[in-house]
């Protein structure tokens, strides 16, 4: 038997398994019959809690930053490796504190490994507060078309250490009305596909400060999700940048889930973006391993 | 906290709650949150183990049967209260017997209280088989639409309790290419509206004295699901109507969450239909109720 915590950030939600010794290790046929929503206990994805110290990956953590104790092996629903999850690390550090295995005081950050580089987690007033690196424009703008729009619409290439492609839409009654049960059709397509955007600035954009905008999103291979982090910080960028010089550097940003927010400060190695959020762990069990 | 534990029959999923002393009211929302897939436990709907004594409709159900010491309080996951569900009672049988709330000796039956009267379970090779009662055809055999078919198709309407139509579709790729992510269009709409099965005959229909049909089933106020008990009922029931009289009274339907078995037989108070197929538990936890 397995125990396990399931938990969720913005509804996009996560089967949690403690393996501080790196001694369970999981085939993608577990991981997927683990993320089953009918057969298994179902999530998007499963993210393993291992020192750093016990795993390959980790020691390049640790290596970057050697506070990074804890690294957050993640996986995607059917299986497979993934780099990053900009809601799943807030639920990662959630789990570390409600378990005692770290502790975060206030003003303080958590450094947690990621197969993409140690991010610092710390607390904020809605959540978590997740460094989420530097960004670019991709340069790849492609025209988007999908079901419930009339015609394409032009899309903007962002880069958050995956592709994105964030496409305006008229109202929210439009947004609404988009089909999104099998992929936006890109054109040209990104030679290894995006995630796909669809968002709403709000009327007016600005509001006490904060630029506000709604997003549903095609996650790459997934599907629609209640959540995409990595999303919701493309979509802040997409609309600061078409806004001009003026738009904010703080946005809030409401998808299915939920709200998150997204704020942009200069680092050494460009501009960051930071992706704030609730974390929350939903129940707790166990389950017999196929 | 509360104790459950999460089961299916053929992917049909259920949040099983042991409450034997009818202690247990859950109100409609926090039934969704439970069988939420995101935030909650996640499942087609919620299994109460009571007492029929514990409950006024158990009393209903022990007049009928005094046998029938379990009763199943069935909601759907939007909260509902719901009457039965064929792969539910299986589901609910297994629970009983692998937490030693009942026993079920080989050749014998386990009475099941529900809110459509007293199910009897029996032991059968592929898992348990229940008594569904009798059918009739409801003589409201509307066309259907749905994306994927070029032109609307006859369906043929089955009354289980519970209101199907099933349409033909003429081939494996046909079926697979339905859009059902919204419900088809069926003219006239019956009253209540009804569920929809989708079947492909199998070439030859009959091996081995066996009838083998391939099913799709969108439910009515649900979706698509994996499979749905009644509906497998109804396709075994319009397939035999349609082969003409010497089709065989034992059928295979294939549905996307695995394989069901349905029988019919003489009974007193007209034709019954058994529907057997698996019951299996995934796993056990604790949730915090909202």
């Amino acid at each position: 038997m397995v125990a396990f915590t399931k938990g969720h950030g913005t509804g996009n939600d996560f089967v949690i398994i403690a393996d501080p010794d790196g001694a369970q290790e999981f085939s993608a046929e577990q991981v997927a019959a683990l993320c089953d929503r009918h057969f298994g206990i179902g999530g998007d994805g499963l993210l393993r809690v291992v020192r750093s110290a016990a795993l390959p990956e980790g020691a390049v953590a640790l290596a970057e930053n050697p506070a990074a104790e804890w690294f957050m092996d993640y996986r995607n629903a059917d299986g497979s490796v993934a780099e990053m999850c900009g809601n799943g690390v807030r639920v990662f550090a959630h789990y570390l504190l409600r378990t005692g295995l770290a502790a975060l005081d206030e003003g303080a950050s958590l450094a947690i490994g990621t197969r993409a580089g140690v991010r610092e987690v710390t607390r904020s007033d809605d959540g978590y507060r997740v460094d989420i690196g530097t960004w670019r424009l991709s340069g790849h703008d492609p025209l988007a078309r999908t079901g419930g729009l009339s015609v394409p619409r032009p899309g903007l290439g962002i880069d958050v250490g995956n592709p994105h492609v964030v496409v305006a839409i008229a109202s929210d009654a439009e947004l609404d009305g988009l089909e999104l049960t099998r992929g936006p059709e890109l054109a040209p397509m990104p030679e290894h596909g995006a995630n796909v955007e669809f968002v709403v600035p709000a009327e007016p954009l600005v509001q006490d400060g904060i630029g506000r905008v709604r997003m549903r999103v095609f996650e790459r291979g997934v599907g629609e999700t209640l959540s995409c982090g990595t999303g919701v910080v493309a979509t802040a960028l997409a609309v600061r940048h078409w806004a001009g010089a003026s738009a904010p550097d703080e946005w809030l940003v409401e998808v299915p889930g939920g709200t998150l927010r997204v704020t942009m400060a200069p680092g050494a190695d460009g501009e960051h973006a930071f992706l704030s959020g609730p974390a929350q762990l939903a129940f707790s069990g166990e389950i017999e391993l196929a």
